[in-house]
């Protein structure tokens, strides 16, 4: 994503009806946790009790025979209402795709096209046991009222991009004002604001000390791409004199509340560095692949210096969907060969990547099944051709299930998805769709 | 796979039911054929009309308002009842998962436990939108009953691998003439038989060239694993004195019925040489990431040569699933990644390698959507969050869809899936489960 889209006059629309029913109580009976049968009560937005036979009486009561219970994904870096774009341009060179299709469709974006790009995404990611995306792009309030209404966690925030010019730099800093005061002011348990520089190539100096800031000021989470191509660093060395991530971290960007997307081109030393200060890192093998970035993410070497390495599937222009299996699977295979070697990044590792180290780096309490954690849960449909034999759960989730194979997803003890229904999915997809073609429409004009 | 299986006595069971329905004539109504809408009127096998409003009767009427008609995937490298190990070993160096995990689960394999994995592949297939694989395991016969219950066309053989023991080849003859015969009984217009020489690795020269021999004299398919890895090329220049791809050319297995499985260390002459040929490739993305083969096909060069790439899956052992959707995607990003040319196989060509150039390679007459060509179709559910919106068909298929998105699998004009129910589906899982557990336990004792 790059240039920045237009505002149109802020939506005055109520929340969307139906949302997710909240239940003061759940019960699961009859789910496989791992090996063995169990059922989980879930009292409010928490796990209370994980036992073989619970006899509490629940306001909602789900039969889960033939099912697995099992932590749900947390998508670390995309920008979601880029589904608008999702096969509009593809296998094209860099510069061409961004300069005669993305930029020019974004910058006919509206707040309502955010606004039903968010909703699909949401509806997108529900449907394949996300629970959690941390989004940068524009109109980060229509991002967050789709999440709130489709019921899942968001941290989002206005992406700052002001291509090294002071003019638009005021401008960017006017409007991330406001809609971070927008963001603020909704932020609860389950919508995070950040602060979104977008990277060392399109923020000046200026603009991300300001970032820097903010960030401090709010103790929000920094959301950034970071040595995503071998361009990216050597352009760096000539412009500022340092890489990429020596100069942010002289700038002060880098902490535990810093997000950094892609992090392919880091050497050993800046490695060891975002270690040290405890930096999470989002690695996105679809999009790497994808847009040919020449290398892989040194698993291996992040894994030794104890980086929160975490999982994103980035933006449908680049992936082009929003499917958590896919990256959990590609994300091992890219591994296993980049290095040469089968035994990197384990089945297990992979699906740790995509669930608690997600959930972890933005200090949400879920990616485990276990009691008092909050109930951000999949039931996974073991009934299914490619979920049988059930030899390994974990490696047939990596390696082999598709999103139909969920067929449950609680956020926050709330039931988003129930045997594959998700509420008012017709009409989001009937307009998302319509929007879609608009924009394009707009856009060749 | 490796280690030859123990062979039952010959099942003698009749049948299954229930077998896909057969019409004589089957209307399909207001599906999207790429931008325009059409009816397709298909009579016994093959389609006989696409016009905007056929008024023809049929015995059978499909309504498929929001669908969009393509043709079915063919999967032209698999070893199908290796679902049975789907998950079982993973992750670990390519001796150990072979020698410690993967032989002596096929030293133990029957041949009905061969039938239900078999069933299961062909249910998985179907579910994911392919109609035609091309296989090599044990005990074919009960491979080809699985398929022809299922309604899917198979081309399959016995796997020959003597181990360059001359008693063993004795023995590979004596099995592979008894399964070939039984093969060429059944063979018809969904059924092909093959000569499965497993590989220079594991097949002696006298071998190699009995195979040569019965291939000729039946006119069959040959099936071959070629150059997946360095060390195959390095071994067989020790042994053989010549890379694999000219020493199986010198014996005389290459032709326009050979298709080659992997070939992803073949240099430039080799490739002109294959072109020359006719050989058909089999390009096995998944699997060469997971095992860590070390390259990539060269795409861009066999292209350039004219060869007929086709794709497949491999078996479910070192991929692990069958779902051709995933294998195109991998495709393509592995391509750009290999390469760092991010226009390298676009979708429309990556679709095509799973389609009309895998059915090519068998001489079936299917893998375009036009009048005259075989009925092996499918209809494709636009109403989902990854297919929208629809800006590029072609690009959704290959970048964003899932087994999900198929609504309707059609093959020689029998409807094998509709609205994704497959009739007969709990109990191919249930059945198949059980003996997939059951040969685990066998192996470890």
């Amino acid at each position: 994503m790059g240039a920045m889209g237009t505002e149109a006059p802020v939506l005055q629309i109520p929340f969307y009806s139906p949302r997710p029913k909240i239940y003061m109580s759940l019960l699961i009976k009859n789910c496989l946790l791992i090996d063995r049968k169990v059922d989980v009560y879930i009292e409010g937005n928490r796990i209370k009790k994980i036992s073989p036979d619970i006899s509490e009486r629940a306001e909602k009561t789900i039969k889960a025979d033939g099912k697995a219970v099992v932590p749900s994904y947390a998508n670390t870096h995309t920008h979601a209402a880029m589904t608008l774009m999702r096969g509009y341009a593809d296998d094209m060179p860099l510069h061409k795709w961004l300069e005669d299709h993305i930029w020019p469709v974004e910058a006919k974006l509206t707040d309502e096209d955010i606004y039903w790009g968010a909703k699909l995404a949401c509806l997108e990611m529900i449907k394949s046991g996300t629970t959690f995306f941390n989004d940068m792009y524009f109109h980060p309030r229509h991002v967050t009222r789709a999440a709130m209404e489709a019921g899942i966690r968001v941290c989002t925030g206005p992406v700052f991009l002001d291509l090294f010019n002071a003019e638009r730099r005021e401008e960017e800093i006017k409007r991330n004002e406001r809609q971070i005061d927008e963001m603020l002011k909704v932020s609860d348990g389950t919508v995070k604001a950040a602060i979104c520089p977008h990277s060392v190539y399109t923020v000046s100096k200026a603009g991300l000390e300001w970032c820097r800031d903010v960030a401090k000021e709010h103790n929000m989470v920094l959301h950034i791409h970071l040595s995503e191509t071998e361009k990216e660093n050597a352009d760096s060395v000539k412009i500022n004199g340092l890489r990429p991530a020596p100069y942010i971290k002289k700038i002060g960007l880098l902490s535990p509340k810093t997000v950094a997307a892609h992090c392919v081109w880091l050497d050993e030393g800046e490695i060891k560095e975002l270690a040290r200060l405890g930096v999470n890192v989002s690695y996105n093998p679809v999009s790497n692949m994808k847009l040919s970035v020449g290398s892989a993410l040194k698993y291996m070497q992040m894994k030794a210096a104890g980086i929160n390495v975490t999982l994103g599937t980035d933006g449908c222009a680049s992936n082009n969907n929003l499917d958590m299996h896919e990256s959990m699977k590609v994300a091992a295979l890219l591994q296993k060969f980049h290095t040469n070697d089968i035994t990197i990044m384990p089945a297990a590792e992979a699906f740790d990547m995509a669930t608690i180290n997600g959930m972890k780096a933005f200090g949400i309490n879920a990616g485990l099944v276990e009691e008092g954690m909050l109930a951000d849960l999949l039931l996974v449909n073991l009934k299914k051709a490619n979920m049988t034999p059930n030899h390994n759960l974990l490696s047939n989730l990596v390696y082999s299930a598709s999103d139909s194979c969920i067929d449950t997803t609680i956020c926050n003890g709330k039931v988003l998805m129930e045997n594959r229904v998700v509420e008012g999915e017709e009409e989001i997809l009937t307009k998302a769709a319509k929007v879609a073609e608009q924009l394009v429409r707009k856009a060749k004009m």
